[in-house]
């Protein structure tokens, strides 16, 4: 059994790239760089909730960073220093070592310092705030939304929520749709490249992590404003796009979170600006609906008829 | 059963008094004050070890913010921005409002905004980070202690240990003696005004949370010295200081936590300021030892003679 402070320093030696002080003191110090504004999130994430008890630590590692990147991408600013606790039942160092890996690797790839955290004994919980910048002014809020926008959305969607059905036995996958799934749920790609090339585009964004129509709810009630959106546009994988007729996929579509893609709105003229991004980023960008006048988020089927809106976001106190 | 949205708005609407953008958006926006630095701290509380699982709601709420704050003063930094993540068993709505007003309360006595945060169902969890503005270069670290220096505490060391013997039956308190030492215990009082008067003044600083002895040896190992502590020296508080003989005081005293006084080191010519700031701050602070060359701490008996140490650190994975 090795002690706390040898737990962090041995697997999570803080970065230090560009952090004035990290680890060792009763804080760490970071300079915000001048012009920019700081923002700050933060996600906890629950052993048999967020993540199954028996999930690969280093899936665990890559999630609870992938979610708070996530939530920077959905602002636009740049990933920067992140802090991390951690509760743990035993001073498990195998369980330890991995999810560090999982999590120091994603921190790499985005250029971010773990400046900090702490670490005790209890049931599994891990805790991350990140820090990002942007030009003050910039960042991409959900209040931006007006009448006449476009709404997009990254990638594709459902994936994630049909490994989930998948894994409680409710749908069958093929071993290979399982895999691809399981990817999307188990390590998701937060879209941080996309959200910085949104800064200026942009007029709304947020991430998908409720569920598509959930989270374009928070945008359509914080713009004052009702979005429309057309069901056979809704961009699915290939296999779900051969099921796109199940109302389990359907559900998975609109309403599963923990894709983490970005919902965003931009003015039409943005449309080429939008799809030339696409195109330099290697990730499709698809026009899903607009927005108009009212509050709330409606869903057309291929006849446009409103589709029966399934349920919304994950609420952690719903007995979900 | 109200839901996580409802409950996290009734209860812990934010507050943006120095805020760009706080609460309902992927992240929260905040603007550093030019020429500050940023100090980020985070600590993790868990029931059952941190805090008792029937503690008062409102004292945990204050503890939960105070132990960061303490983090602060220790810093020298001004608290200004918090976020909080809670992992709650069920959505007991008096646990939450209780919780809050204790948290908000000591919030708002210290100008320090909540600007976001997460809740989830799980066992009973808070994690708090907390961010403070210091001017560059300004901040008070460990590792700035020099041969010849002075070894100070503020207040009073040992009570907090003493009400957790009591409550464990290891000890018997007088009820005033209980009362007062359940209130450093349990509703801490976070030396923030010291911290920033310490700036320019001390040459390292520390908050006393795991043990006066503890936290000391993290300062001369960071500043590569030796503490020598004077037993007579350690201020008690009045009850205490009846007892000094006895050998749980003299343990409480050095080696037990959560009384978050700051201890701090000073050059000789500078013991005349810190005299003026105990006056200025109505606040004890005690000269307690110097600092020498060599490593660790050592502690001498009113014969000066070495005192055994008790022992160190709370280690969250020691079996303690």
């Amino acid at each position: 059994m090795v002690g706390e402070f040898d737990l962090i320093q041995r697997w999570f030696s803080p970065a230090t790239d560009h952090t004035i002080l990290a680890g060792g003191d009763d804080a760490a110090l970071i300079a915000v760089s001048p012009g920019c504004e700081l923002a700050v999130s933060t996600d906890m994430l629950v052993a048999g909730r967020h993540f199954a008890e028996d999930a690969p630590p280093d899936a665990v590692g890559h999630k609870s960073l992938a979610v708070n990147l996530s939530d920077m991408a959905a602002m636009g600013a740049l990933p920067r220093w992140v802090t991390l606790s951690i509760a743990l039942p035993a001073a498990d160092e195998a369980w330890v070592a991995d999810f560090a890996g999982g999590f120091l690797a994603l921190a790499r790839r985005h250029g971010v310092d773990l400046i900090g955290g702490d670490t005790t004994r209890g049931p599994l919980d891990i805790c991350v705030q990140i820090m990002g910048e942007v030009p003050a002014g910039q960042a991409l809020r959900r209040s931006g939304a007006r009448v006449g926008d476009l709404v997009w959305v990254s990638g594709s969607l459902g994936d994630a929520a049909l490994a989930l059905a998948h894994r409680a036995g409710r749908y069958v996958l093929s071993p290979e749709g399982l895999e691809r799934a399981a990817q999307r749920l188990d390590r998701p790609q937060p879209r941080v490249a996309l959200g910085l090339a949104l800064r200026g585009v942009a007029t709304s964004a947020i991430d998908v992590s409720d569920g598509l129509v959930a989270d374009l709810c928070h945008i359509a009630e914080a713009s004052q404003v009702a979005a429309v959106l057309d069901w056979p546009a809704i961009p699915l994988s290939a296999p779900l796009q051969a099921a796109r007729g199940d109302a389990l996929v359907q559900a998975c579509a609109l309403g599963g979170g923990d894709d983490y893609e970005l919902c965003f709105t931009t003015a039409p003229e943005a449309a080429g600006r939008v799809q030339a991004l696409a195109g330099a980023l290697s990730l499709p960008l698809t026009r899903i609906g607009c927005i108009e006048a009212g509050s709330g988020v409606r869903v057309h089927d291929a006849h446009g008829a409103p589709m029966r809106i399934v349920r919304g976001g994950f609420d952690h106190f719903d007995g979900h």
